[in-house]
């Protein structure tokens, strides 16, 4: 669509506030605490981990969301607050009072998230000791600050902006995401939140936030480890609004859904790129099963087997293990006569044979770049499907071995 | 089975005889080609790769075995035969065929077996010419040295004797196996050979050696990744026969049954010990979920989860890790309040809430041990599986970054 930009700085979005401070919840001296503040009128739609074992805080976005229009967000960096059973869930309820007490709202229209160790209690105390301080310093340029503090093992703070026009009003979408380990959204990622200051109806704004999702966010892996943190969080304070709700029908609408997927896009690869010692971007691009679910058991299967991870690291054109992580995929009426091979545009398997003209030199060229695509045809159906991965380095290992240390 | 011992000394198998040479497949001067030669009468069963993208070898393998009773296996490593197209099958008939004129039996009762890279031609030709003098060399106390031809990226070679008494003779199971990457078998792993000098009825050696790769091969896993070439053969050279067939109902049965058993277990143990990069051998026990197939689910996303994996490489007991590998596994019905999780026999997590005597030096001490149990519970229902693992470390990047060059 091509009212949509992508802009170069990160715009505030009318009717959000954020601010960090420093908790102390597992480190001293770093900004891990973020506050989120949403006007009166604003809209949010949430999409939360699958994972069965969902920490305390996702059970009380999820309860809360469904009883009352959220006026804030609090999320803390460093503890996971899951795994901590019912001291965990009065944890988060104490942090989310103790907000909404210094807002003026009620206590279940603040959402907690909480990122970082699974299994440890959550300073709940430090956390509610340090929300005066982020209540002062509320401010609508807040964004990348708190990027910033929702951080992990990130290296990089992840914030996008875009613009649309519609109905001659220049709305705009900002969102932010963290990511790094422990990444493989199921209906949501880590943690992001996306918000726009148009006006759009509640009905049609949690299905916006799923179709999203289901593009970007549910479209990265890192090491195949779905969380149980995961919530995605898309926000519509209708501050810009010319007093018609945008729904599907609307000639806004394309434009709207466009600028919230270029930025859950932008966010999801961000994701990607810092994911936990990764040094690559890689788009496996499956088309040609009986369907698209089927070719994504096989984009899946390829973007999260060790062996050509390690192998996309190393910039070794080690195609058989593309095919060998194919062919255990489980997709069914594969035949290898069927099956093209191609780094970026460069085929490598045609027709289930070896390309004759085949150079490892190039090949290797191709993948020793920051970005490139593995195109997978299997020849058998309508089907098509993109998972976005990186390659799996000493880093990654370092990394998750010393997590906690 | 009390009737059943695991020897000390690699045992002959009457019937077998085994040679090795160097054909210079991929390296010169590695014993990299192996000559199993089986005597007239004798029976073979064997099980193959899942893999859709099955390599030639077992391709010719399996029709051949249809075709005629098997007189020799000609077993390479270096090379996988494997994505290499019609070249592939001309290559491994070819080398089938050099070996039967040299053993006076027909081409197909020669079946054919590669382990290597997957994509590069097999050098036929050098394996051809280096088959004179391994027939030369046949011998039945060769099972050490086969061991060790078939190595790839192994480290030890992996080969177990036992042995057991029926009807008042006292019968040999030998086997062999390399793994250590590319290792999640799913109906055989990698190469192993199995042989016995009883007198097993064709139509139970079959079943028999299912039954026991599902309980033992089939229920490891290194890096999820199922190979193309993995292939597991079964021989029963009815050498030390009594003259009646064994057979479910035969009073040696459950002996022989067990003695194969404990052959296959111990080489499927052998192979995760020595996985790529592996400093510990770990066993994911999953029971209470609706079926054995639900618990496998369980355990297959822990023992397979890169997070859980460095952390057991880190001696970290960071059990958060293991209870969201479970959350997302995709059980049904799980519910927060019924899991335990224990290391061995400690506990760290009973019905849902972390154990309050827990004390992390003492899960720790668990972890840095070459070999321990991940005792995880779902209260469900009677379901049971485990899976034999091992961890991630460095060396598993280094080894698969560094394979080819």
């Amino acid at each position: 669509v091509s009212e949509v930009s992508i802009s170069s700085e990160i715009l505030p979005v009318a009717g959000v506030r954020l601010a960090t401070a420093s908790a102390g919840v597992r480190k001293a001296g770093r900004t891990d605490l973020c506050l989120i503040e949403l006007a009166p009128g604003a809209r949010t739609a949430g999409v939360f981990t699958q994972n069965v074992f969902c920490a305390a805080p996702v059970l009380i976005a999820k309860e809360y969301l469904t009883r009352a229009a959220p006026r804030a967000f609090v999320i803390n960096s460093g503890n996971a607050n899951a795994g901590t059973g019912e001291q965990g869930l009065s944890d988060a309820r104490a942090v989310c009072t103790a907000a909404a007490r210094l807002l003026g709202c009620e206590p279940r229209a603040v959402l907690p998230f909480s990122t970082g160790v699974i299994g440890q209690r959550l300073p709940a105390e430090r956390i509610v000791d340090a929300l005066p301080a982020a209540v002062a310093a509320l401010d609508v340029a807040g964004w990348r600050a708190a990027a910033k503090a929702i951080m992990t093992t990130d290296t990089v703070p992840k914030c996008i902006s875009a613009e649309f026009d519609a109905g001659g009003i220049r709305y705009t979408v900002t969102g932010i995401a963290k990511g790094a380990g422990m990444i493989k959204p199921n209906m949501a990622t880590m943690l992001a939140y996306l918000a726009t200051d148009a006006n759009v109806a509640p009905s049609a704004l949690q299905g916006l936030l799923r179709d999203v999702a289901a593009r970007s966010f549910n479209r990265i892996t890192i090491d195949g480890d779905t969380s149980t943190n995961d919530s995605c969080m898309l926000v519509a304070t209708g501050a810009r609004a010319d007093g018609r709700e945008m729904a599907p029908g609307h000639p806004g609408w394309p434009a709207l859904e466009a600028a919230i997927e270029a930025v859950a896009l932008g966010l999801s690869r961000a994701i990607v790129r810092d994911g936990e010692g990764a040094t690559k971007l890689v788009t496996v691009r499956v088309r040609g099963a009986s369907s698209d679910a089927e070719c994504l058991k096989a984009a899946y299967a390829v973007a999260e087997s060790p062996l050509v991870k390690t192998a996309l690291f190393a910039s070794d054109p080690n195609w058989g293990r593309i095919l060998a992580a194919v062919g255990r995929s489980g997709v069914s009426g594969l035949a290898m006569r069927d099956i093209g091979i191609a780094f970026d545009e460069y085929p490598i398997i045609q027709c289930g044979e070896p390309v004759a003209s085949y150079v490892e030199d190039v090949a290797a060229k191709i993948l020793a770049k920051a970005e490139f695509d593995i195109n997978i045809e299997l020849g058998q159906g309508p089907g098509r499907a993109e998972v976005v991965t990186c390659d799996f380095s000493y880093d990654y290992v370092r990394i998750n071995a010393e997590y906690r240390s």
